[in-house]
């Protein structure tokens, strides 16, 4: 009887395709790239509200909700998970833990693309290797790898967070631009030049009709689609 | 002039009472927990089709869509990132190894609670301290444990994978049922008893019903609400 029970047990999933048939767009990851203090948080909010607002289906990810959680460090597993699980599992700052820090960001951007979502990512991602590695597990054309351009000077001046501050003082070390190397896009699917002359919003435009150009969203959505 | 561009600049997210208020219905993680063969992945799918059919924003995660990116084992990882950065990272069987898997997960369904959408894991996550600290990283009310009661006899002769085979005759050490406990839920949102007397379908319906009774759903939407 179990068995004739299960002959009617259907696994299949709901395909990507059916859930992009029913958003009315399709999936990808959108991936900032850019030096601290360029503007890919802010450019990746922005363009969410505007993607929101054409009734498209996103998901942002960002220092912010990843650090303290999907890739915590050490200090905050031990106080949930003890000390030995803290110590091999925690993320620190080494060059192979920020390797695994993007590998996983990329697992997860593309779980949300698989989902028919548009998954915006804003990290430093400073290493060539690293984003090829992210762009090579994704089916071509989901990858959308964003170059925010913004001169080492201006982002210096603009110093949010004041790390650069800290990083020309010695407090910090390794500091992308100041003693750590950012490695730029050499074919990046878009440059942004986020100098301050134009403003983030006609950027984000930039973006939107790239994703139309490539068919990722429709052309002409009204902006209130449910 | 940077900084007077700047002030334009806002950063606010959108918010997930937002996306809840776009999508029509709140977000949560349906966590589905049993003994291999309980039928939580096929639960899982079909639940996710019915959801679906509602216009409700979904994702699925289990082991097919998990273990080989997100939680990928050394042998993976050794192909793509080297050697030494698959033994510092690969997730392997161990107890501990388990616990992160658990974790990652945990914390990638939150990512997309916090998207407004409904969330929807199976995996034996056999103990109670594992679901228990997953339960903790979240809001009240957006984790709802759904407990796929199932019989080891009826998962044992259902064997979908031949895995209790293999696990009676010694191949697989630590296989949960066998020779490693199941923890069963104390106060599970919900408790399927999946033992083929009822259909998947009638199951699914009544997780349906526990999400339009604490209203994450809403009552009486139309099949086709976009």
């Amino acid at each position: 009887m179990t068995n004739d029970t299960n002959v009617t047990w259907h696994e299949h999933r709901v395909s990507r395709d059916d859930r992009e048939r029913i958003n009315g767009h399709r999936g990808c990851v959108i991936w900032f790239t850019g030096l601290s203090g360029s503007g890919k948080s802010t450019l990746a909010n922005i363009l969410d509200h505007m993607l929101c607002e054409r009734g498209v289906r996103t998901a942002v990810l960002d220092g912010d909700n990843v650090r303290h959680a999907l890739n915590a460090g050490p200090g905050m597993l031990r106080e949930t998970h003890g000390e030995a699980f803290a110590e091999r599992f925690g993320l620190g700052f080494t060059a192979i833990d920020r390797e695994e820090n993007i590998r996983r960001i990329g697992a997860v951007a593309q779980l949300f693309c698989e989902t028919g979502v548009i998954a915006l990512t804003a990290f430093i991602s400073p290493y060539r290797l690293d984003r090829q590695r992210v762009r090579d597990t994704m089916r071509e054309g989901d990858f959308i790898e964003v170059f925010v351009d913004t001169p080492l000077e201006i982002c210096e001046e603009r110093d949010p967070k004041g790390l650069y501050k800290k990083a020309r003082a010695g407090e910090i070390k390794h500091f992308t631009g100041i003693d750590d190397p950012y490695e730029a896009p050499e074919a990046a699917e878009l440059v942004l030049h986020a100098d301050g002359e134009r403003p983030p919003e006609a950027l984000a435009v930039e973006v939107i009709e790239y994703l139309i150009s490539r068919g990722i969203l429709p052309a002409n959505r009204p902006a209130t689609a449910h």
